[in-house]
């Protein structure tokens, strides 16, 4: 039998999932979110949970073989000073899905007018509203990691042509031209739409700031899905007041929830949703578990593989 | 030089776009929506434009090399009683993708509740609204043809499962599952995403109707962006009004403009967009055909080359 212990803050949905499955040769021996509750040499193979929670019991499980995160962020667990001497599974190509669809489905309620349309049509209006088609728009991704990947798949899905932004990486072959560095500038001139997926680090603090956003063309829908810091919401009420954005679709804010006295919710042409663009569904995130636990007993190569050097 | 002549309602935009280009090797004859100015025998290599408008010339223009329409529907020129000697091409990935375009943004303003969060908004509530991925939901494809292959495709992209409806092709290799006549309502079963295609004929009317709506699950979305003779408004309006469906997505209907008395724009759950699925942006479809007006100079295969046989 592998002993299994579910490790995270939604470790009731998980472990009811899972038990429902009735998997041969997984033996659950305990389900929490409190890393305390771990007994030192617990017999464990597998641990299925929350990173920053795991990261707490790593050196208390020597059995350990393989660990599934819930989330596609793991660097608590790629950290070089803690042990790697066991497979790490991740997340990740859920989110990127995920996003996808979140992203994709604000362009075109934006390029299509959906809720435009939807007002008109309360006013009983049978109304043309023009609009072209996304095929040669270009799209701006702000970082092209995992998500970022998979938001330029999807792009050139639709026929966008694709500029990415990235530290180094060029690994998204649907990415047309990519910039680096100083280019942050000729990145952002010409777009129609941005997709802003970086995470909260001191070099992206406030990058998208009143000097990076007078170079958007006026006509730019911009989209944080990465972290509410990149922006300085000042400066983005400004450009959205003074009409020199189109529009900005915020899933992440510098403060969350988002205060209810926050000028943005009134800004003009601002979408708010919070903090949902990806959240995660249990029976998805343990649907990669089970899938992975078969591959796992059949001694099959792990989707989602970390490989602990690069950190992702 | 070769000879163009521009008849199509929207001569006035065509012409304007394709004298701008300054198109090497073209001669521009006329530009007109009136068949009755062109006279016999003028000397005219190529015509651009509306298909039911061609029709009336064809016989008069006996030096025709090309024809390139402006729309997807070429019935009139392939019908068996005119003349075939001459190239014709259309406009039909035009409309495949702009109708992708339409029908996902549709669904994922369903799936992403896009409307309801932006009225949660308009009332400052930071709401959570779940969701699941579009991956491994159902969509039925009612008619797989040009358009329905494009969805297909784009509803593969997405993860989705993709079963067709057809009288008889099975071209598109992104349905997974195809269903013929009898297997009507083995094909509604199920499904998440209901999509119609189909054109006008007597073997569509009121396809959808009472008992094919019954055989849909209550939590399914109808898109129709066939025609409105496909759909009987009464039983579907019956339908929505009981909850045995949770939306429809109309672009199409009986009667067009859709009569402002007509209680389906008030009927719950109902969207509707007038007729503008995929219009026919004059510059999209100038595209076509000077990206075609190359090919022909170069004696290249031309793009959507319509087979005069199989009439697409």
């Amino acid at each position: 039998m592998n002993n299994l212990i579910i490790l995270s803050s939604k470790y009731k949905q998980y472990s009811s999932i899972i038990i429902q499955e009735k998997l041969p040769g997984l033996n659950l021996v305990l389900a929490t979110d409190d890393p305390g509750k771990i007994r030192k040499d617990t017999a464990c193979e597998i641990v299925f949970g929350d990173a920053p929670l795991i990261r707490q019991v790593l050196e208390i499980l020597p059995g350990l073989q393989w660990v599934q995160t819930t989330w596609a962020g793991v660097e608590p667990l790629v950290d070089p000073l803690v042990r790697h001497d066991y497979q790490l599974t991740n997340a990740r190509h859920v989110f990127g899905s995920l996003m996808s669809e979140y992203v994709f489905g604000y362009i075109l309620q934006h390029h299509r007018r959906i809720i435009e349309r939807y007002l008109s049509q309360k006013k009983g209006i049978w109304v043309e509203i023009g609009y072209e088609s996304l095929q040669g728009k270009k799209i701006g991704l702000l970082g092209v990691g995992s998500i970022g990947s998979h938001l330029a798949f999807t792009a050139s899905h639709f026929g966008l042509y694709v500029k990415g932004y990235t530290i180094s990486s060029q690994t998204s072959t649907d990415v047309d031209e990519y910039f680096h560095e100083s280019q942050l500038y000729k990145f952002a001139s010409g777009l129609d739409f941005l997709v802003n997926t970086l995470p909260n680090t001191d070099a992206t603090y406030h990058i998208i700031n009143e000097e990076f956003l007078g170079k958007l063309p006026a006509h730019c829908l911009l989209l944080n899905i990465g972290r509410g810091s990149t922006i300085d919401e000042i400066a983005l009420m400004k450009a959205l007041n003074s009409g020199k954005l189109a529009g900005a679709v915020l899933d992440v804010f510098e403060k969350e929830p988002l205060p209810l006295d926050n000028p943005l919710w009134k800004t003009p042409n601002v979408l708010i949703t919070s903090h949902t663009a990806a959240h995660s569904d249990p029976h998805f995130i343990a649907d990669i578990f089970i899938e992975n636990f078969g591959r796992y007993l059949r001694n099959q190569p792990l989707n989602n593989l970390v490989n602990f050097k690069k950190g992702y």
